[in-house]
């Protein structure tokens, strides 16, 4: 196993911080890295607000259901699925836009999120920790009048970075053979139970929080309501439309 | 720069691969490491098909719009966004489930977007090289019946991987300052006026396939026209209601 290979398999959200600052050189370089990931025809659909405002760093905190670490770390950053800038240079050229298709949901989103994922290796490459904030999408409107977000553009994920003041256990994952298959789909409810099994171990004896839980127990939570019900109607709104 | 931020700089897509084929345990170790990418809820919404039926591979490439790579390549991956695994463990547990949610897509495809970007790096940091193929969705219905996916799984991206037979330069990306903005969104058309005489450059002096383009020129194929406006009916066929 490689360095690399090792770097991404150590992974841990972290949710304590140290008061260290990150130098604003190496965020642009964490910035610069994640821009170097994959990009749907080299679109780049995505921009990023670097919140440095404490005000806003504790609203958001509280918009995002609690979580005080996006006003404890060193830096927080908001991910964006950004389809304005693509499509004004395109309309610049003299072509004629169409905008709100489903497919540039898809597009923005996922060149979003592989941008992101560069950003949160490269800082767990210098020794910093990380901790993505999905729920920055409790209250998605709030968010984007705070950033002054345009249409075309919404808020996918924050992402809390700094120094580490705890060192929690690594999660496990799905066996990967539940998650890889040969050829064709396929599902065996005996691989999530053993899950389960293993996910009840962890809970039972991790070093902080131990509870009597299992991944399929906690899933529930997330399933058994309208999980953020107002996201359709947010992001029609953003320019989105889902056509 | 330490080296997995020079190994994440280094990105370009490789479409020219060798004869070698990719060992099954590093593809597994590969699979593995991208499991370890963060995840929405510990939900991990994905499941990834190992195309390896020849046949599978040539239909695969025609679909997707004509790229050979995805036959030629070592081992070619479809990454599917997986609810149907989450919302079926909860169900087990006694837990009614709501489903079609718009925000569900969103956590899905972002946990598959992150994770295969940790298998790309994973790759890349052996030596490997990748390529993105977002051409499955010219035809996701087609896809999906070949890989026999079910409701509430569909295909986001395929990846080609393999031994690089060719290095493609590395593309430029928009400057930093056009992408990270401080505490409000802005923009300002001379960043990307800046960057098109990059592009410029860059298509007319690379070393293969030069031409007379830039950024702005290149978008407008993707926006004057519906792009893949089949996605939105097949989303909310496969159980992606957009609710």
């Amino acid at each position: 196993m490689n360095p690399t290979i090792e770097l991404l398999k150590a992974h841990r959200s972290i949710r304590k911080f140290t008061e260290r600052k990150i130098p604003h050189a190496l965020l642009l370089e964490l910035v610069r890295a994640g821009q170097c990931a994959a990009t749907s025809n080299h679109v780049q659909a995505y921009s990023v607000i670097h919140v440095t405002d404490p005000a806003n760093r504790e609203r958001i905190a509280e918009l995002a259901g609690g979580q005080a670490y996006v006003a404890s770390c060193s830096d927080f950053l908001v991910f964006c699925a950004d389809m304005k800038r693509p499509t004004e240079a395109s309309e610049r050229t003299g072509a004629t836009v169409v905008r709100g298709m489903t497919e540039q949901l898809l597009v923005a989103s996922v060149d979003t999120a592989l941008m992101a994922q560069n950003v949160a290796i490269a800082a767990e490459s210098e020794g910093l920790g990380i901790c993505y904030i999905g729920g920055i999408r409790n209250n998605p409107h709030a968010i984007s009048d705070l950033l002054r977000l345009p249409e075309h553009v919404y808020p996918v994920f924050g992402m809390c970075l700094g120094y580490p003041a705890h060192a929690p256990e690594v999660k496990p994952r799905l066996p990967v053979e539940a998650i890889l298959k040969e050829d064709h789909y396929s599902d065996d409810p005996r691989q999530v139970q053993a899950f389960d099994d293993t996910m009840q171990g962890y809970y039972r004896e991790r070093r902080s929080g131990r509870k009597d839980a299992n991944w399929s127990r906690n899933l529930s939570p997330l399933f058994d309501t309208k999980l953020r019900p107002h996201m359709r109607d947010f992001l029609i709104e953003r320019g989105f439309a889902m056509k």
